[in-house]
């Protein structure tokens, strides 16, 4: 989501962080409208209407204005990832170069997942896996994903492969619903932060926008945590954005959250699907992080284990290997949703989304094969995530970092505002850019629309002696920085103790 | 391509044909406009402005109009795949289902890639194949792909990686070139016939539209053979359409041609990149079936051999698997330009038209093996080609039908007009159903945006029972129908004895 403001227009930011933009001086004024309250009342921004179109920069290029934005996202994406890429850290051939702790990745279970993938019931070529696909997806593996959402999302009725649509991902996925669901220009609510590459997804091919229904820290009125959603956030927002014409036609869910690695309650859960039938929302619910949940007390429940839906119609459930799994590189994703016609118009579009006859054969063979998810992979993979998290939180304890994480996902999300004198977007792209400069990439909270500037992704899901160098790099830096905003306002963030539980 | 008269908006057609509309009812006035003659000048038309927006039908669907729209492609494909689907013929289990000679799909060579593909080098998994990927593709399969394409398009000078961006199919290349390189509404040329998906690629996702540059069977002036494509035809088209104000930046050739069967020769490649240069066009260039031309005679000649292309930053030129290697279901496709704006604007929607890293480790060994390519795969696929098309067209000739095919391709133009009464596409439908109730699907002219009601296109890369059998039920249906179209005018086909040069 990026600022309608006058000042971005026209001219092409000189230095951009991975998937967002960075360069913002920190007036805030420009992320987002102010929502209805009183001209002296002080109230945090509660929501803005993101307008990427306004990124559009004018140039020589043949590509259309479209195409143009398309690859200024692609530029913009490219200072932290390029840096990266041309030195990226190897324990024996590059030990100076770049720790990656930014990128969403499960990079702890390599070994069991290479394992199971090289079994010879892998490679099977036949003849129908080489012809044209039913683009929903070949039928023995909507069956398997049906049967594996079913147990894994403890739904209390078996689901249907007819309901299930797969596709090489779930960046697809939201680019093909938003296009089915919105006409150009229309929008969904999305609680922010929230994983940025969303902005492209829906925007890039559908011309959706996103507004931001913007959570913050303080720990205020019906909170009971900081950056929670409550349902008054969700109205105030929707009213907001169509007192400014804004026509919102859905609400995006990330459960378990990318990058608070928070989960809603099944009251939460039910309570915001309750406002979106009040409204005729569709709910998008992206739960890409289902099986990450490591810490059992977490209590996560999928939206497909609610004994009831309140508008199964308009409730559209998305999930994927690439985090689950560790494979973001496979390009599988599936959507569940009872609303033949979205299947079907989704379906459609999947011609540009389809995956290979040969993946459909191998992802039925290991959804299927539920033996080796729940007594292998998943308890060793909870097992490794859980010492990796484990490790971080300790770290950032003994540096005195506060931090957010409820044992879900593959990230900390890291409250650095204490080193921001200032407490501006320009400090956090600064302090990122420090990071990079000693060698560890992150992610900064503009990345997810974070409103407050200061906070950090940080992903622990990586091996010990790459998490050790990287703690031991970001330490660097912060020790190297003058802690001159120290008496900057308490801020209401779990202690760090409070994270393991 | 799809006639935006009113009659055909509001009311959805009773019954469509695959991949396009097979309701008309032969009144051709609302498929083209005339070109610019005079009032008394009764010339064929020779372009058309394509308007798939206006199939637009309201329901209660929960979908957008765009979804809508969507869906109603899939929905109008459907009923001879449906009808097949269910009744599939299977030489053992289904003997009486029905045969498929309308999927243009080589089905002869499966046992030579289930051998290649199941090759202990082809199942490696490795941490970076599961990681997310340079959206571009693999550096690894770049320099393959550019390996291969120097080598076996014979490329004056070695082809270069960067300037290849690797996808899942010529579907969504053409779904993301049109995007990138037109407004929302501006269109490209296509010499028509052509294959009808390419509608829907260009238009689902990118909303540009086609203007038919339509060529008929007729040999008069200046062309030397049906459905000749001349640069004279492409100027009015172009005219036309900008007298319209439709703003065209582009031009697809498809070479060889589907469903013609047809190549360009060098001169007239270079003729029409000449034309395109002059009028600041890009053309893109589908060469999806160079490896599938099974007679050395037809001198058939890549784009990319030509020693200098008069446009080379608006030249991109499409290849795929899909046919050549007899692997639809694989999703493999890849672009080549030297315009670096559009391979990274296409790069930057990757993310929604990505492969697996498996399939793209796949790939790579499949394309560098030259030895098997050329020394086994090609040698036996192009005499199987041969020999099945040796079949159905000498099955033609005995039935005393005129035919077009030189020697490219799966696919044999069939002229069946004499067997059309009337000369309309109402007949053309009837046709096409009884085929269908006969137990042999077929894709008639309609789907290609033919303008002369009656030719079909008839799939011949297929076993030689499934031939036999179609065959004698084709038969079946034309010995059935009384001919009184027998004194319909006369055509300029080639013969059938010139087909087999």
């Amino acid at each position: 989501m990026f600022t309608p403001t006058q000042k971005e227009v026209g001219a092409p930011p000189t230095c951009l962080s991975p998937a967002s933009v960075q360069n913002l001086d920190g007036n805030k004024d420009g992320l987002g409208r102010d929502c209805l309250r009183k001209p002296e009342q002080k109230l945090p921004e509660c929501y803005g209407v993101g307008d990427p179109g306004a990124m559009f920069f004018s140039g020589s290029s043949q590509l259309s204005s479209r195409g143009r934005v398309i690859k200024w996202f692609w530029d913009s994406a490219e200072e932290g990832y390029r840096t990266y890429h041309m030195d990226e850290y190897d324990e024996e051939k590059n030990p100076s170069g770049i720790i990656n702790l930014g990128t969403s990745e499960n990079k702890l279970c390599f070994d069991l997942l290479s394992r199971r993938l090289s079994q010879s019931d892998m490679l099977r070529v036949e003849p129908a896996l080489l012809q044209y696909p039913d683009w929903r997806g070949h039928l023995f593996l909507r069956e398997e994903v049906a049967k594996f959402l079913s147990f894994y999302c403890k739904s209390p009725a078996t689901l249907k492969p007819e309901n299930v649509v797969v596709l090489n991902g779930c960046a697809s996925l939201f680019s093909a619903l938003a296009t089915v669901l919105c006409e150009v220009g229309e929008a969904f609510l999305i609680p922010a932060p929230y994983y940025g590459a969303i902005t492209q997804h829906v925007y890039l091919y559908g011309n959706v926008r996103l507004v931001c229904v913007y959570l913050d820290s303080e720990v205020t009125g019906m909170d009971k945590r900081p950056f929670q959603l409550t349902v008054e956030k969700l109205e105030t927002a929707l009213e907001g954005a169509r007192a400014e014409g804004v026509k919102v036609k859905g609400l995006i869910l990330i459960n378990p959250h990318n990058p608070l690695g928070d989960v809603y309650s099944p009251g939460e859960l039910q309570a915001f699907l309750e406002f979106a039938k009040r409204h005729e929302l569709h709910v998008m619910v992206d739960e890409v992080y289902m099986l990450s949940v490591f810490e059992a007390s977490v209590g996560y429940r999928s939206v497909l284990s609610l004994e009831r839906l309140p508008d199964p119609q308009r409730t559209h459930v998305m999930w994927a290997t690439s985090k689950d799994f560790g494979m973001s590189g496979l390009r599988f994703g599936t959507l569940y949703t009872e609303n033949q016609d979205v299947a079907t118009a989704v379906a459609s579009l999947c011609r540009y989304h389809g995956l290979s006859g040969l993946v459909q054969y191998q992802m039925a063979q290991l959804l299927q094969d539920h033996e080796w998810i729940s007594q292998v992979y998943l308890p060793e993979n909870h097992a490794r995530l859980k010492a990796a998290h484990t490790y971080i939180s300790g770290e950032l304890e003994a540096l005195g970092i506060p931090f957010l994480s409820r044992g879900a996902g593959f990230f900390i999300w890291v409250d650095l505002r204490q080193y921001l004198p200032e407490g501006t977007f320009a400090e956090e792209l600064l302090l990122w850019r420090r990071f990079l400069d000693n060698k560890v990439l992150l992610l900064s909270g503009k990345a997810f629309e974070c409103q407050e500037p200061g906070w950090f992704r940080l992903v622990f899901s990586d091996k010990p002696h790459r998490l050790r160098l990287g703690m031991q790099r970001i330490r660097q830096v912060l020790e190297g920085i003058s802690q001159v905003a120290k008496d900057a306002p308490s801020c209401h963030t779990q202690e760090p103790g409070d994270q393991r539980r």
